[in-house]
Parts: C-alpha cells; sequence; structure tokens
C-alpha cells in the first residue's frame, strides 16, 4: 500500500509523539483535563489511521476474497469487518 | 497524585510501546484487521487512563472548586466535565 | 428543572417517533445503509439528551451534594460521574 | 430478510417502549443518573440492531455487489461501509 503505508507510517509516528507529550504533561502534574483532552486527541487520531487501513482492506483483501471463489473465505472477511463494527466506539 | 500518577505514566509507557508495534506491523505488511484490533486496544488503553485521570479530577480539583466559595470556579469545573462527556465516544 | 425538562420530553418524544419510523423502514424493506444512518442519527439526538441530563444534574444533585457536609453523598455523585464516563462510547 | 426482519423489528419496538418507558421516568422527575443509565441501554441497543443490519447487508447487496461486473457499484458499497465505520462511536 505504498504512499498510504508511508502515511499511516508518519500518522503513527506523530500518534507515538504526541503519547510521549502527554507522559510529560503527567510528570509536570499539568491540569488533569488538558491531558484528558490531549488523550482524545490521539485516539481521534488513531480512529483515522483505522480508517485508512480499512480503506486499504476493502480494495485489497476484501474485494479479493469477494471476487474469489471460496465461500469461506467471503464469510471470514464479512464477519472481520462485523466484529471490527461491533469493537468500534467501545474506546 | 503519586501512586496513581507511577501508575498512569506506566500506562502511557506501555501505550507508547504498543504504537511503536504497530508501526512495525505496518512495515511488515501484517493483515490489515490485525492491526486495526491492536489499535482498538490502545484506544480502550487510553480511555482507561483517561478514566483514571478524571477520577483524580473528581477527587481533587472539582471537590476543591465545588465546596470552595468562587461560584465561577465551580461553573468552570462543570463545564468541563459536561465537555469532557460530549468528546468521549467520538474517536 | 421545568424549561429544561419540557426540551427533554420533546427531544425523548422525537427519538420515538424516530424509532417508529425506522421501523417503517424496516417493513418497507428499504436500503440497509439507510437504516442503519437513521439509527447513528437517533443515537446522537440520545447523546445530545443524556447531556442535557448531565448538565442539570451536574448543577442540581452534584453540587448539593459537593457542597453539603456529607462525605459519603460526595463519594457517591462522583462515582456515579465516573460511570456514566466509563459506559459512554460503549454504544 | 425475513427471520432476522422480524427479529430486528422486534427489538425496534422494544426500543420504543424502552424510550416511552424514559419519557415516563423524566415525567416523574427521576433520578438523572438512573435515566441517563437507561439512555445508555437504549443506545446499546440500537447499536444491536445496527450490527443485525449490517451482518444482513454484507450477504446480500455488498456479496452481489462485489461478485457483480459493475465496478462503480463495488466502489459505492465500500464507500457506504468506510461511512459507517467513520461514523460509529460518533454518539
Amino acid at each position: 500500500m505504498d504512499a498510504k503505508a508511508d502515511d499511516v507510517a508518519r500518522r503513527l509516528k506523530s500518534v507515538e509523539g504526541h503519547v510521549r507529550g502527554v507522559q510529560r504533561m503527567v510528570e509536570d502534574g499539568e491540569y488533569c483535563i488538558d491531558i484528558v483532552n490531549q488523550i482524545t486527541a490521539i485516539q481521534r487520531a488513531l480512529k483515522k489511521v483505522s480508517g485508512m487501513l480499512l480503506d486499504h482492506h476493502l480494495h485489497a483483501c476484501v474485494t479479493d476474497a469477494m471476487r474469489g471463489p471460496d465461500a469461506a473465505a467471503r464469510e471470514r472477511v464479512l464477519g472481520e469487518l462485523l466484529e471490527v463494527f461491533e469493537a468500534t466506539g467501545k474506546s
């Protein structure tokens, strides 16, 4: 997924730095609500990354499986999509 | 917040390592759904940290403000709690 | 909570009608994604109502308990707020 | 979607009754946190219904489109799935 994989990698690198920034905020005893708001921003950035990965997944693996002859493989990718949907928003 | 702050710091350190692990998964071209599930686990870990910070905040700053004489300070902490509630679940 | 209670009641009445509309969409065999999007709109409307109730709760019960002499009552309202935060976004 | 449509219809009927129950709680001036918790239960029930509709959608419309010859139709169903994922958890 080349260009997209680069974008995903860059965003995860940025999330890592953001998490380190939050660690410093905790060490420095910054105001709890400010820290909570930064954590919310990190969660939003992670949701964006998940969406990009899912976009790629739908156009690659899911498309291949759904257009292929293997009924079990089709059932598997559909079941995985349902599980992702069910897990979403639980955090 | 001493012992609790240590626990929060340790959990954020663990989240940072988890994010690096996800970066390696992307580099290694691992299965998208496995990566998405790891990101979901990170979001859950972050939600737990937010809950711990909020717990501390309620028992420290919010309690002080609410029991204090400054009506504007009380209004401010209540407004912040509402904003946190509204932002929650949007990621 | 008078005017606010009226607004909450009106919004819940509207949610009830919205749910009936979704029932009709199911009966009429409408496109699943259109139905799912209407359900998402209902969930958003319910979140708004929860926010209004929480706003009232913070300014009434929580303020009374926090400014009162009963430490157990203070602990109870703080614990309830934490539980609401933890349950939020799990649906 | 026959048996499943019956189940979805029955669950939506139950949600409608639940919403009316919450309206009565508001009229009777019941404790805000109890009302908020009931609203959370309704949101969970609606998420379950969305999951059932999505399950059906994946096995019917998405499977048909993905296995069919129309590239634009395939792109459309994938785009809709991404939008549902992005909207999930925002309430």
